[in-house]
């Protein structure tokens, strides 16, 4: 067991709370009994299973390590006060995972009837992508086309955020001009969704396939962005708030599309 | 001008970042030129403006200070310095203020056509608090009903989540038993919100006035909470989630609600 924060290894899962070592390592941290369970049940890339026996007391989680070790993966036993180090939760449950990102290109992945893109611009805020990701499992998509300048689905903000959706949802980065040629190979609806647009989001007749493309929270969406929409739509705001939180906005129009394929059958 | 971080006024105004000191004082601490703008403009109880030359170089900064002193407002004038150690922005804008709390009653306030009510139980997540104010301003909420142990709405992260509704929102906070006995006597629809409801959100038909009543982050509606609800909905989910941000959930429903009066018209 080890039990000295210095320890080298104790030391590179430590810097993957940092986008850089994340992005020169391709791994990320998650941290948490139901978190962990899950990333053995879709069978993630989990390159090694961090417990604390000290502080893993339930049985539920005492399994967990079975399960992990019964499949050859690396477990890493610590002490309780190496995990509060790794830790970055209060109240930790003595169960972590270094785990394999899980990256998609547009190559890959191609618009699908009935399971709508979202596509984020630069969005800026882990715990808004991360709650994205999980209403965008939740409300039947596909995953996040991330443009440009995005930050990172595997920030702890994010991966704690998306609350497993992480797992589920596929993750595609992208630059515009490669998104755009890509919207017109593949014959694709983009709808966007802007404060200045007449369309109201509910009037509006979704079409299937589509990409919902979301501004960024500072921003919103620009001309290029504009240009490359089929339609855009305003969700109305009767107070005297001029814009909805990020993840708001995009729950409430991916809800709306949900509900009209379901009121069509 | 003060100079100094260890000075008493300024020591004074740090501290409304903890919420004992804002319980004690009955005051809040919100930082930003649109936000300080919308608090003058709204009449919310400004005490103080804090004002940093140095930093405060857009004319419209400028004119806001102007304003404030001819409603013979206090204006505080600090160093860069000073400002950089009260502020809790990155690139702090160099305006400020201190503004008093604005808490209703049950008593104060009566269930009204086409204004739900939002009554929270125990939220936790200031974030979460101040979104759920932003929306239910957006969506043509009358305000929000804070149950028992619910975080602080003039929490620095919730005042920042709300993007100013916090000034057009009325907050309401009470026990779960004078709540109910409110509920009894205006003969109020509450309707919950419950993943384990049969009733599908988007195929009820909303009555009006009501109130939606959201649980916590971490528990959702308790029996107790149930048994006041005259109707119970559930969002459906379709991925591997097994619940929502609550504050998407709570957008999700307000904005249905919207529509079906809309649709109404």
């Amino acid at each position: 067991m080890i039990t000295s924060a210095s320890n080298e290894r104790v030391k590179f899962i430590r810097r993957l709370q940092e986008r850089k070592a994340r992005q020169e390592t391709g791994l990320f941290y998650l941290e948490g009994l139901r978190i962990v369970a899950e990333a053995l049940e879709t069978g993630a890339g989990i390159e090694q299973v961090i417990a604390s026996p000290d502080l893993l007391r339930s049985p539920f989680g005492q399994e967990l390590v079975s399960k992990a070790r019964e499949r050859g993966l690396d477990v890493l036993e610590v002490s309780a006060e190496v995990f509060a180090r790794l830790s970055l939760k209060e109240g930790p449950q003595g169960l972590a995972a270094v785990v394999r990102q899980r990256w998609m290109t547009l190559e890959d992945i191609a618009p699908a009837a009935g399971r709508p893109w979202v596509a984020l611009d630069s969005v800026a805020d882990p715990g808004n992508l991360g709650t994205i990701m999980r209403t965008c499992d939740a409300a039947g998509g596909a995953g996040l086309i991330l443009l440009d300048q995005s930050t990172d689905p595997y920030d702890p903000s994010a991966v704690r955020a998306s609350m497993g959706a992480l797992f589920d949802q596929q993750i595609v980065r992208a630059g515009f001009e490669e998104f755009a040629a890509w919207v017109r190979k593949s014959n694709c609806a983009v709808i966007g969704t802007s404060d200045a647009a007449e369309q109201d989001y509910h009037a509006f007749a979704y079409p299937d396939p589509l990409v919902l493309l979301m501004g960024s929270e500072r921003q919103g969406l620009q001309p290029h962005h504009l240009a490359l929409c089929s339609a855009v739509v305003s969700i109305p705001m009767l107070g005297k708030s001029d814009s909805l939180n990020l993840a708001v906005a995009t729950a409430v129009v991916l809800y709306e599309i949900l509900n009209q394929r379901r009121d069509r059958g």
